[in-house]
């Protein structure tokens, strides 16, 4: 089969044949319709974050149909359209068996420790295979299982409660989910933080109340708006101290600040004025888990999470196209989510 | 009647004859039998903090008896002996018509912002006053209402769980309060840190496990303790960056590091290993509330909460004698906790 | 002023000239603008349900227009648009201070205890009247009140999370809030469960899935519909032991029966197949709460929470007519919503 | 091996020599050194409860050495001491992988689905075998895997938080581990209710307060006690709709019933008295997590958690002597715990 692999940090991906991987008898070889490019990709490219041993298929956010099952799966059939947990743990450890599975010490993650979605097949245990809603597009189903999922989890992190407030850091992919499915959860009033006028105007189609930061202090504009208050969860979905820093300056009293976004650079905080006088909490959030994917899947089905204008190219599997779709992202940001259809 | 009085930031405190309070209708007036000093006091004095305008008598631990009631008072008799919560709030906001009254704006703290315990009598409003049993000695119901009470509050915004450990970083007054109601709410394991050897042998009889900063890194003391695991809930009771950071470093997957003493240094950290890799959670804490201070009293009374061994010192209402706590208190940190008792 | 009141039990109510309530200083002085007839009037005007001494002005679901505020009411200014909590409570005791102050002992009831809105004026306290937004009709306001506000609080007593899944038994003027209110909180799927066509066919238009009780077993067939796991959450709006029971028949594991409707009759449960083999649980609420009241208006002027097809009729301040709807409303169920508009 | 086991219902046990049973790859051979005799036993041998395909050897609380690993065993070590989670579950199911692991549909109950302890071995998965620390004897952790175990999923399950009161209705081996684990988590007051003096006078000595529900009504004696107030958390130990009743009426404003005897007599409540009113809860609890085990183990290996005077005969296993334990526990309830120690 084909793909496109990383073989050397920083040298161009190398588009190439290889062995259909052989499945194990608790496993499906998922045949891949879509999968999506991330920022975390770029990363793995530049060698800021490690991946496993090269050469490694890159690609973590994988939808395709089921082609092969192992001899021991009786939960899924061949031909059923799934999307892909990306998370592959042991199952049973104390962290699998109490829904905290991300911290399973025996965690791999699919295109990155072991071989992923930028190819045309790829294998996972049987039970990280979602069912993917007719309704909802490979593409869709394939992004789904890593921005929309993370902001979901973060939002539970956050704990967020129905009738609150939510301030999101960064309306790219992960913010326009966040800005989402804050509303889905009832949240009252929204707003969206960016430097990008058109990501601010995309935002308030979803309903968000935008603030351009690059227009002044998204923390007084926040305040203003909320009579002083400020805002009850604020999602910090930028991988940069300051606007994480911003991020915990606008709550409310009892407000809490989910770090999501990665940086190498510490945070410093005023802790009396900033943490203890508002009893601000700061929360740490990492990964998702896969009891979160199917609801999320279910409100895409029914329409109330439109991932339409996310998914902006689809490509196909094709190492100089794939090449140049991962070095516009890293010199432009998040503004353009691609998907490989291969 | 006779009150030691702050007149002038870092100059002596005053003794003078003052008149006794009057009482509004909703107010008790209460004869002072017990009133701690506390390091905050310190930080007035200093000028550090803030206090009301000057003159102004400080002290905030305040125990007595009931020697007048207001007109309207229907909830309290004369002869009661009270201990005092501190922090008289409006009562009708949102804020303190659910349980959050530490933020009411109109909120004044005893001993701070108006007149308090350093007195022959003080007056609060009778919702104030909660009733001392007579199990439990003035001295002590006076340092519980806020030593005791800041960690039990401490405790609460930790989510602290029965069978979780727990790390208190400061084995000094607060400290020697949290590890006894860390154990009473079913703690497993409780470590205690401090670089003071006297105070982690105090903090051994009440079953703490000491761990001497002075003599290594707590933090790999407290992993190497908990096979690597790391503590539930630490909370973070020095106003050190230094410490606090440790708290968070020493922190469990899920584990929540509740912030509780005061700097004005920043604290910085390393989100992507420190916070978000573990789903850290990082909590402000700010007083505690008054529907928290029956339960403590009720443990006391019960004998689980023993501070006999905290309160290490009396002394009369006299104004030399109070300087001269409030200098050693400052020059030796809070080895010692003072009590008047005028 | 004109007053329609109950002057003896189960006699029509009689029109009569009273003098304009006077107000306390903290009060504030409504002129009625809408007030609802809820079921519950009809329980009072039939003795079912205690009343304070006849004669007694009913009406507990109101909304009007500030004519004169006491002089320590600063909160409020005449001329502001309100609807009013109908529940008085002291502010001061245990409960009120956390957020239950449905368990006052000191609470009175306005229209039941004391006089309330079918009259041209009524007197509140201050706190009491929530600021209705302009875009929200005085006849929504009112109702809002009592029936969105029941429901609201009963999706929080049953711990409602979003992604879960509800179960309205029936779909009346509480019902179609509760639909709503699922949905705006994440609700994934929310079954209306009734006996009659039309309600059904009115629920279908907020999204749930209807099931019609008179047609078969509604625990048959939501069980059916979810896969035989059942669902998370069970409001149990109808004053039927055996409506109660099916919603309790009807969870998933963990899932929980909110019971709000009321009945003399008993319910019986058999404990070991419906409560403790799915760790089920049955929730009793009461009221609900003033803290809760913005968030409902919130979204009703989104216009996420829409009450214009549960409002049926608008009828003048006018004897005659009132005892009219007061007797269709006891014939014929909570299938019309009649609003006084003086 | 001797194995004692049910061959047919109403009939006494037979004592016979069975095959050592053989090992799967991720099993553990276990020699028992205790097993004990539950009120369970009585019920599987009366025919009330349906066991396994007989002949079947009943336990479920068992305790032992380690004799012999599987090949893929890694976990555990031969010699290990050992008590055994009497649940057997698939651990990949969505109940399994959310800690939820008691509604897996593929469960297998230890001494009830499958052969259990009282024989001289089991088997168990690994995962089920929980390391018992030097400081408990092989009968207290085995008792401790039924009674103590459900007891404290109990608490869980009622949300028991410190500084509440508790009422346990039965003092039996159940009730006597929730008196205790109720203090250890910090409960205010406890109310220990029954009948028989001799099961309180032991209450009292782990500091509950005695409530003899053969003198009056102990709903009374509660509400007198308690200054009206009742108990935040009633646990119903006893399968009788009568107790069960009382521990409803007995709850507090926001108060908490939490069922766990069993009985196939229906519960019948006042919803709008003891439900609604008071937003009371009833709660259901089955079985236990695994998860909680080693919180257990820890509690009684600190002497925290005391099971001295639980334990009150051992006996041989010999098939005449189980059989006359079995009968006395059906004759006179469960004021003995008898414990088979091979």
């Amino acid at each position: 089969m084909k793909a496109v692999r990383l073989t050397e940090i920083g040298k161009p991906l190398q588009e190439m044949e290889v062995p259909i991987p052989s499945i194990g008898d608790g496993d499906v070889l998922v045949r891949i319709k879509a999968a999506g490019i991330c920022h975390s990709d770029v990363h793995y490219w530049e060698g800021i974050a490690a991946t496993g041993p090269l050469p490694q298929t890159l690609g973590h956010e994988v939808a395709g149909v089921i082609e092969k099952i192992g001899v021991n799966v009786t939960s899924h059939a061949i031909g059923q359209r799934v999307c892909l947990h990306y998370l592959i743990t042991c199952g049973d450890c104390s962290h699998c068996r109490s829904s905290n599975e991300q911290f399973c010490e025996d965690g791999l993650m699919l295109g990155k420790d072991i071989d992923g979605g930028h190819a045309e097949y790829t294998v996972v245990p049987a039970r990280n295979a979602v069912l993917l809603p007719d309704a909802i597009s490979f593409e869709h189903g394939a992004i789904m299982m890593c921005s929309s999922a993370t902001v979901f989890h973060a939002l539970r992190k956050g704990r967020f409660r129905a009738g609150e407030t939510v301030a999101v850091f960064g309306a790219g992919g992960l913010g326009m989910s966040a800005i989402q499915l804050a509303r889905i959860f009832g949240a009252l009033d929204v707003y969206a933080v960016d430097i990008q006028a058109e990501r601010l105007e995309l935002a308030k189609t979803f309903d968000a109340i935008p603030v351009n930061a690059a227009d002044g202090d998204p923390v007084r504009e926040i305040r203003d708006r909320t009579g002083g208050r400020g805002v009850d969860v604020a999602l910090a979905l930028v991988g940069s101290p300051d606007s994480m820093r911003q991020a915990i300056q606008s709550l409310a009293p009892r407000g809490r600040a989910v770090l999501v976004g990665l940086t190498d650079r510490h945070l410093a905080v005023d802790t009396y004025r900033e943490i203890l006088g508002r009893e601000a909490e700061i929360i740490g959030c990492s990964d998702h888990l896969l009891e979160e994917l199917p609801l999320l899947l279910g409100y895409a089905e029914q329409g109330r999470l439109d991932l339409t204008r996310i998914v902006t190219e689809t490509i196909p599997l094709d190492g100089e196209t794939v090449n140049g779709a991962i070095q516009r992202l890293q010199q432009f940001g998040a503004g353009v989510r691609t998907v490989i259809t291969p």
